[in-house]
């Protein structure tokens, strides 16, 4: 896998819910775990069988909550259950990640190791193979690697990475800022500059460069996770768990360490181009899977072989999610949304679709539990 | 209620299951059955309460579908159960209401009739009660009588009286001409002419008069009809069903005897201006709900009383019923029709509401007999 025997370890902190994919995406049924990709493999069935081709399940592992444990395993019967990390609760990205970067460092000294996200897609697997490649080559000679897209517009919610020098000619890139999150103004400035690459929260590292930095930036973080680490695979892991995760500060790994690293000069970037999306809402969705000549996108989750419930007429543009059994009668729509599961209905103007998360806020003011 | 000791009897054919409502409006549930007036009463309950200035309950009588015989019971306890007259089959309008009007004369010979769908609304009652009582005085004088309505558009579902002159200075009018569902061409030359009004199945005759006229234009569906009366209250009544019911005509009663009565100049109008419409589909059902500031209007059956289950937000003209107890969360939408029940959702265009009715053929065709 690498030049110099380091090998690769890739990771998969699956987290999240998703709620701007509610009401499909629930609590107990988080994005990663629907089959959100055309076919009946969930988005984190699709994470590991893309990244198959560059690690062997014995070194790809997942870092989840202790309540998607049971569904994680269930759905990824090849992967060792040991790789299955479980974090007692949420404790953002930082934790998660750097949780596996301490176990793996236990058990691998010199492992390089890939965090990929559990809910996002790739069309072109051998680009994207290529460039994980790239990325491990800079991660070898000891970079923070990111691997960027291209931006299509002023999104908000991502991490920019703006790029300087190549490295001994390419295609690695030295990153010169990193910028999660930025205002709105910001993200336009950085989308007309040209200089700036999202990050697709792809990272690549050396596990003992990572720890070294996170110690420099956090190191409360870093002792808690070490400590954690150190008790994984012995019988103290769930009291060292109980101790010390619920103060471990919760923070995202692009704040706690990519931002103050980039400023150092640690961080570079491989720019990919494979067709990449995170399933963002339901119309990033309707976009990515396939339509018919009228641009409507059916999903039937779990109902791939029953008798169609979704019935079009003079409809364009809709995003029908067929996920309660009921009959969906659609008529002489444009660019609506359809999600139907047992228990809550969402109908939603396409343009519309980031804002369901709003929704979810609002159930979540009403307490109303059962429905997140 | 009459001037000669003539007394009106009150005739509510109650069948057709409302296609243009569906899935709320079902074959078990057809749209006389459904709360849809904006109140828990039914549109079946309020018809029978806006006759009851005119007629008691012991006057006033039900002709429905064996399956529809205890619903109907269930809905008007009020109602003397003699009253509710079952059909074995649908034989559509004319058997429906010949059938009322000959049990009605072997029970009062010189009665008025007054035959009212079971399906309308009519806003403005003072208005509607004087013109049924104007008609009620056309009747008694011979008069096959209609109601007729200022046209709005050209409508091909309703019929058409031409009117003529007024009868002794008003407010009755001869019609000159009675047809049925025009093509479009005719509907748009009528609507345009100034001469026509819409009949609003509501008729008003001497039982006798009425019963002769079937007879001369239907003698056979009249010996039908008037057989199965003389055992009606007897115990033949079931073997005069079976042996007569399924050899009757199927024919609505305006083809039947309507338009052949008008060209013999038996027929007259009222013009009448009460705010009546047939509740025929949700486009209509939202213009007549009460709607919010942004013009939505939500409909809850049966649910009057629970926690609102529509939540809406930034949405303008929708007409949304929630009849399947889910949430149903409706984010930007524009004149959209959502119909949430437990085994079939329909979302549609508003102005594609007239065309649910093809969505049910379509149900039709495959057989999916139980969403009918």
């Amino acid at each position: 896998m690498s030049n110099d025997g380091a090998v690769l370890h890739a990771v998969i902190p699956a987290g999240g819910s998703g709620t701007r994919l509610w009401p499909l995406s629930r609590t107990d049924h988080p994005k990663f775990l629907l089959p959100l990709t055309g076919s009946a493999a969930s988005l984190l069935q699709t994470t590991v069988a893309r990244l198959a081709r560059l690690v062997p399940p014995e070194r790809t592992m997942i870092v989840t909550g202790e309540r998607h444990r049971g569904a994680v395993a269930a759905q990824l019967p090849g992967l060792p259950i040991e790789n299955i990390l479980a974090e007692p609760s949420p404790r953002d990205s930082c934790a998660a990640i750097g949780l596996a970067a301490a176990v793996i460092a236990r058990r691998d000294p010199d492992a390089i190791m890939g965090s990929f996200a559990a809910d996002h897609l790739v069309r072109d697997l051998d680009r994207f193979t290529e460039a994980v490649r790239a990325a491990v080559a800079g991660a070898e000679r000891g970079w923070l690697m990111t691997i960027g897209m291209k931006p299509t517009h002023p999104e908000t919610g991502y991490g920019y990475v703006q790029c300087g020098d190549l490295v001994d000619g390419g295609p690695i890139r030295r990153v010169t800022r990193f910028k999660e999150k930025p205002t709105r103004e910001l993200a336009e400035e950085f989308v007309a500059s040209g200089e700036y690459l999202w990050n697709a929260s792809m990272f690549l590292w050396r596990v003992e460069v990572f720890l070294a930095e996170l110690a420099r930036q956090r190191p409360a973080l870093h002792a808690g996770l070490v400590r954690i680490a150190a008790a994984w695979d012995t019988p103290e892991r769930a009291a060292a768990l109980a101790e010390v995760w619920p103060g471990l500060e919760k923070i995202a790994v692009d704040y706690a360490v990519m931002e103050g690293a980039a400023a150092q000069g640690l961080v570079a970037t491989v720019p990919g181009d494979f067709g990449w999306t995170d399933v963002g809402d339901f119309h990033n969705l309707g976009d990515l899977l396939p339509a018919d000549e009228s641009g409507n996108v059916v999903l039937a989750p779990g109902d791939e072989e029953a008798e169609p419930l979704v019935r079009l007429a003079d409809s364009h543009g809709v995003v029908a999610v067929a996920a309660s059994g009921r009959l969906m009668s659609l008529l002489g729509l444009k660019d609506v949304v359809v999600v139907d599961t047992p228990d809550a209905l969402l109908v939603c103007a396409r343009d519309r679709a980031q804002d369901v998360k709003l929704l979810v806020d609002d159930l979540k003011t009403r307490g109303d539990a059962d429905l997140l």
